[in-house]
């Protein structure tokens, strides 16, 4: 693993050392990985990489196994799909029901309560190759709201919803995913052990507050520290992005939204160009690029972080691209001017189509690069290529902005 | 009135042909009004200018003295608003709440009702001088959304919405607007004559393409045609941008959304970046922009064009600055390559201090520059400075792309 921060920084990797264990030369290491394993290649173009994100925020040193475990998960769900010949908006929307599933993340199952005890999620997925976009946001018992996002996208992709005929918002967007077929899940059921305990306690403090208040300020201060309080644990929302072999890239983003947030509030994972992107390489583009974010919703709003970091990954050093992005058009934005602390987190991936050495036996494939960076405590990551299936977890901790650059993949793409 | 036509385009003026008189040389001519009427200037720096949309659509003859009228009692009412000494943003507003009170318009009272024959209504507005947006999405049973985004705005400008706890959909929505002495408005209340028999008639065709559909492709082709039937009518969303004689720019929109769209569909009107837009001038930006869109929510949504047509507005050349973001990031967006129509309209406001002749003297000033495009059949502007107070109305027509350059305005900024 080779951790570049470019301000001091630790990276602490989850993995095993073995598995950390990067060729000093990726590219002709993978290269030469490919060529065993492109022994076994089925005739199609199936295969592909991923990379997921649990969020950026605070994650807690006791459930460090269970956010390895969910991200180890969800990349294999992706990659299952990747395998079994899926498109990257295909193997996205996989990766995402496993995260959500987990009780463990701040999206579906165990999902931050709201001021009224009830959860509400926002999910969005975008396809890079039809550049459509399908999101749900303030949705109320449905367990996976990134599948109603998806069945948006799919609908649109196949010309059903014409112009405004679609139901992003509250009671109608569950009711529209029931008629579709997607089934309903008592909010009861959503909610865990952990997620109400924690809403009894922020419920408490938030009363003690309101009761010992002598002035508007005083009200103030207390209620935003008990929200930073709860909100350093709560901002896991989760993400992921993918390539398939046929080089189409995908995003998406699925969140609880903040706890104790008023009833009806839509967070950046609904909002477009906010939660995520994915647009692949066009004349004008020369990279797909795919982003996912997480952090506190009103700054990824403002700044529309997901679409920002996209356009930034055209320039030439990805590494560099993203660094100014994180630094210019979030820390230092305008849109956040008055802000005390910028709270947010991405991962990237972009990738462009290739010839690998030697050139004269005409190898075609796919270099990916990945990237994550946050501003946040700690980012809990994870990727994994369908070509050697070996996941890789991590979980990065920072003072200051923190962006890590992997090493580049490059999937070979077998003549057909 | 100049009207420049980029492509063929009939221009027709709703206003008195005394009225419609520009001088040829209009910097030359404004100036000497001011300093005929700056005489009577208050100390205080009050006054500006604004630019007020009905929707970008259809606007059938029979009701074009309506569209004229509320156009002119809108101008009226954030002239009124910035002559006391108000700051656009509190013009901008005041100027959609006439436009939202009219029942002719699909905003606020007379809005399209949803496929439950309910109101929904989406609003927005931001203020170019802190940066800060409010919005509201699906909204029932308020008067003026546009006063419930208004007071988000504020509230967050105040500093007493910590992260998060923003509540813009919905029923959440209503419910905090309520709890924030705005008051609720049944929905019956709020619907029309016209709104009322519309969704009859909508609703009847919609039940008799489902009867005697076929296939999917015949139904689809029925839903789509009664939906651009009714959509041609109902696109009138209203909008406003204003500048205020300290420099500062605001933008707001409102709209009731598509008639029988699905309970909880959120159009443009509530999407950052999407519905309106305003930056006051910075080191990096020399123009004050101010932006608020009309159309097709989807259309304008996928490609963010509030946000991109002030991102364009930058360029020197105003007209060609528009012209080319009309094209290239709209009509022509990759993002709508699946569109057989790309529906919207546009009205821009762009601001910079500047020193009027002659320059021995000093005379400061702001230019104002304001134009309007649209790919629609028809879209319903007005226009008023509080220097002068005289309201222009205009309706335009096309084929194509329209865009309409109108002379530039000076307002002279009284000395200290």
């Amino acid at each position: 693993m080779i951790g570049l921060s470019s301000y001091a920084g630790v990276m602490e990797s989850l993995m095993n050392c073995d598995e950390e264990q990067q060729p000093s030369s990726p590219l002709t290491n993978s290269w030469s990985k490919n060529q065993d394993s492109g022994k076994n290649q089925k005739p199609k173009l199936v295969g592909g990489f991923v990379l997921v994100h649990a969020g950026a925020g605070y994650h807690s040193e006791s459930k460090a196994k269970e956010y390895k475990h969910v991200c180890k998960r969800a990349c294999q769900r992706a990659v299952d799909q990747l395998k079994a010949g899926a498109l990257a908006v295909e193997a996205v929307a996989a990766a995402l029901v496993e995260l959500e599933d987990s009780p463990f993340t701040n999206a579906g199952m165990g999902s931050n309560l709201n001021l009224s005890g009830e959860i509400e999620c926002d999910a969005s997925i975008m396809d890079g190759k039809s550049l459509h976009y399908g999101a749900v946001g303030a949705i109320s018992g449905i367990k996976n709201p990134v599948l109603v996002a998806n069945r948006l996208l799919s609908e649109a992709q196949k010309g059903k919803l014409s112009a405004g005929r679609i139901p992003p918002v509250g009671r109608g967007a569950h009711d529209w995913a029931v008629s579709h077929g997607i089934p309903p899940c008592p909010s009861e059921k959503m909610a865990t052990k952990f997620s109400l305990s924690a809403y009894k306690r922020n419920k408490r403090k938030m009363e003690l507050a309101e009761k010992i208040d002598t002035g508007h300020n005083q009200a103030k201060k207390r209620r935003q520290s008990s929200e930073n309080e709860n909100g350093s644990g709560c901002l896991d929302t989760v993400g992921a992005v993918v390539v398939d072999l046929e080089g189409n890239v995908a995003a998406a983003v699925s969140s609880g939204g903040l706890a104790m947030k008023h009833p009806g509030r839509v967070g950046q994972a609904a909002h477009y160009g906010c939660g995520c992107w994915a647009e692949n390489a066009c004349n004008m583009n020369p990279y797909s690029t795919a982003v996912s974010t997480s952090g506190c919703g009103e700054h990824l709003i403002r700044t529309m972080l997901a679409r920002e970091c996209s356009a930034a990954m055209q320039s030439e050093d990805a590494h560099q691209a993203l660094l100014e992005a994180m630094q210019n058009k979030f820390i230092s934005s305008p849109f956040l001017a008055s802000e005390d602390r910028v709270l947010g987190g991405v991962i990237v991936l972009r990738c462009c189509r290739c010839v690998e050495a030697p050139p004269s036996q005409n190898i075609q494939g796919i270099l990916v690069e990945f990237l994550w960076s946050h501003t946040t405590e700690s980012m809990c990551v994870g990727y994994m290529s369908a070509q050697d299936s070996k996941a890789k977890e991590n979980r990065s901790h920072k003072t200051g902005l923190f962006i890590c650059f992997t090493p580049v993949y490059f999937l070979h793409v077998p003549n057909m």
